[in-house]
């Protein structure tokens, strides 16, 4: 546990059915706002969602703009190239209504609007100087919890990496928690992003940086997607699980903002810059693995507080815990049909040296881990991956 | 529970045992600070916690004043005046070190300053008009959460009346949640101030505005305050003890800020403002009596959750359930001393009509309660309180 820890959220988070239908009169917040630019993914088009959007916003006397040109994990380029070519616009706030790219990209479209920086200038933690153009985020899906962390993550092509921008100038001023958004994702989706968020969750409780705001966070959220991420896989057109999973990752957000994410995610972050798995995919099929290498050195009142959410019978020995949570998890990699074999995406026996060496630098996250993780353990991981 | 739901809470908390020691680190947030209003009350001066903060302050470059002013239970014209008293110097930042008067009275002078309005054309909901001066509260007691609540409440003497200011703009920015500063609390403070934060969470869970986060931060919180009120009241150095008190009165504050406070509440103010009994004091008086009235109206799904997060035997009948809720309550009513007569505090029988009369104006708060509460209902259960 740490001795000082901290919790930061976005201003303002409005859940319910629906509640994407009260956005112009939660703008209030923001005082006199004529212009908007609403960021998305083709596929929000073809649902109708933002046409709804718009008429809202045009209704209460809000001119809207559409942006589509951020791609899934994106570049800094690619974020660059959007944001040249909006640049020419003052737009009063900028909506993300997406996935965690396009949630972490309209968090540095909004700061790129206010400072005279690149996004690799801002690369780091705290490295942003202003405060950008408020933003109001709306997910889409159940998985980043990007929708209340101060962090972005980008690709890096040249070198092949995935890396973190962090800055309380990342914190949204307005987030919509509509589970009927989330009704129409395909089931592959569904299952990456979900179990991306229950990643969240445990390897924010299991993290070295855990405190009791985390916990509460971290707990709630693995209670919650325990509960209803098969039943949200299996018939998708539950509100009711919808909810429990867009609740649950988001608090997955909160959680890992307070606490750090550990090694699933180190070693998911080479597998994105160089392969592009994306990151929901790449952290779940790392999940039965790394957890089961971790589970020796997480204590065993913390084990069992983690059965205890996941709805697992608790007693016994800490042994036949850690086995229950993992035996767990692999009923989920199975049943959410979660890839296990890396070759799928390219990746050979001789790609395992070099993803490894890559993870091994994302110290920053390995601190976190509760087992300290050796360049030799990070490759074993990669191998259970190419079978 | 309510179709859509919001969350808000204050900008950066900072949790810990010392992490006040942290304060100057974490101000950078504001830019650049020169001075800063410290507002506390004597207790906190004769510990020498002030003491240790200006010399922290000023080794940063900050210069502070401080203030005492504020009385407990503040009037408006007690708020005003301190205005008054200090309106002459430009801070940068007030710090509120306190109970609840304490950090409710810094909301309103941070929102004085930037706003021509009164504190009487503020009262009411969203009537601030401005952002304020910046503040930091460092609570000192473990009971009314208002560090993280958009809530003031002050006293109108003339109508005998306690009534709140609610603004987005009395979030504070930043919160230092310090364990070690309420080790020194004396045994009916820890008591009552204890016994509000969990009314607080309990009434939350069961107001007819229960939402899925304002459950959340409502279970923890009974969770937190049920293991550990009487160990802090026996043993008040015990920083564990505290230290879940402290995090357990703040999920009380963020419950209560999405889902509103009920009957308790409503019966509490005209104790306070008629009589001058203590907030904590009024609500914990009445919270078993008030429970008692509630249970059969509470689903049993829910009475379920607040038994098993208060550590209670589960299963059986409702009634059953209901049962031990309220005699766990009265236990501890009766192992914390705290006080069942309003005579004490100068109450007659002759007073009870008029002071159901004054509750029942409370509609903002009786809205929210479970089981509707007709005036007959108030006598009776204030007739409880005078044995």
């Amino acid at each position: 546990m740490a001795a000082s820890y901290t919790h930061q959220t976005a201003g303002k988070i409005v859940g319910g059915p629906h509640c994407t239908r009260e956005l112009a009169a939660h703008l209030r917040l923001f005082g006199d706002i004529k212009s908007a630019l609403i960021v998305t993914q083709p596929s929000m088009i073809r649902q109708g969602i933002v046409e709804e959007l718009r008429r809202q916003l045009s209704a209460a006397g809000i001119a809207t703009e559409i942006e589509t040109g951020i791609k899934p994990e994106p570049t800094v380029q690619n974020v660059e190239q959007v944001y040249d070519r909006i640049s020419g616009q003052a737009f009063d706030l900028y909506i993300g209504l997406g996935g965690g790219s396009v949630l972490d990209a309209v968090k540095l479209l909004s700061v790129l609007a206010t400072n005279p920086a690149s996004v690799s200038e801002m690369i780091g933690t705290d490295l942003v100087g202003q405060a950008g153009i408020p933003t109001v985020m709306i997910p889409t899906t159940s998985g980043t919890g990007s929708e209340v962390t101060p962090n972005a993550i980008v690709t890096l092509p040249e070198e092949q990496l995935k890396i973190g921008i962090v800055s309380r100038h990342l914190l949204p001023q307005l987030v919509l928690i509509d589970p009927v958004l989330t009704v129409g994702l395909p089931q592959p989706i569904t299952a990456s992003t979900g179990m991306d968020a229950f990643t969240h969750a445990l390897e924010s409780f299991i993290s070295n940086k855990a405190n009791p705001l985390s916990d509460m966070f971290a707990l709630e959220s693995i209670r919650l997607i325990s509960r209803s991420i098969a039943e949200a896989y299996r018939d998708g057109s539950s509100v009711t699980a919808r909810e429990r999973m867009l609740v649950g990752s988001m608090y997955g957000g909160m959680a890992l903002t307070s606490a750090g994410t550990a090694a699933v995610h180190a070693l998911a972050y080479p597998l994105g810059g160089k392969f592009h798995i994306p990151h929901g995919v790449a952290n779940s099929m790392l999940l039965p693995h790394v957890m089961e290498f971790n589970m020796d050195a997480i204590a065993e009142d913390r084990l069992a507080c983690v059965a205890e959410a996941m709805g697992l019978q608790t007693g016994g020995t800490k042994a036949k815990t850690a086995d229950r949570i993992v035996a767990q998890i692999r009923s989920w990699t199975k049943e959410l049909h979660i890839p296990q074999n890396l070759h799928d995406y390219g990746v050979t026996e001789r790609d395992v040296a070099p993803l490894a060496e890559a993870a091994a630098k994302v110290t920053r996250l390995l601190n976190n881990n509760p087992k300290q993780v050796f360049v030799q353990d990070m490759q074993a991981l990669y191998h259970k991956l190419l079978p």
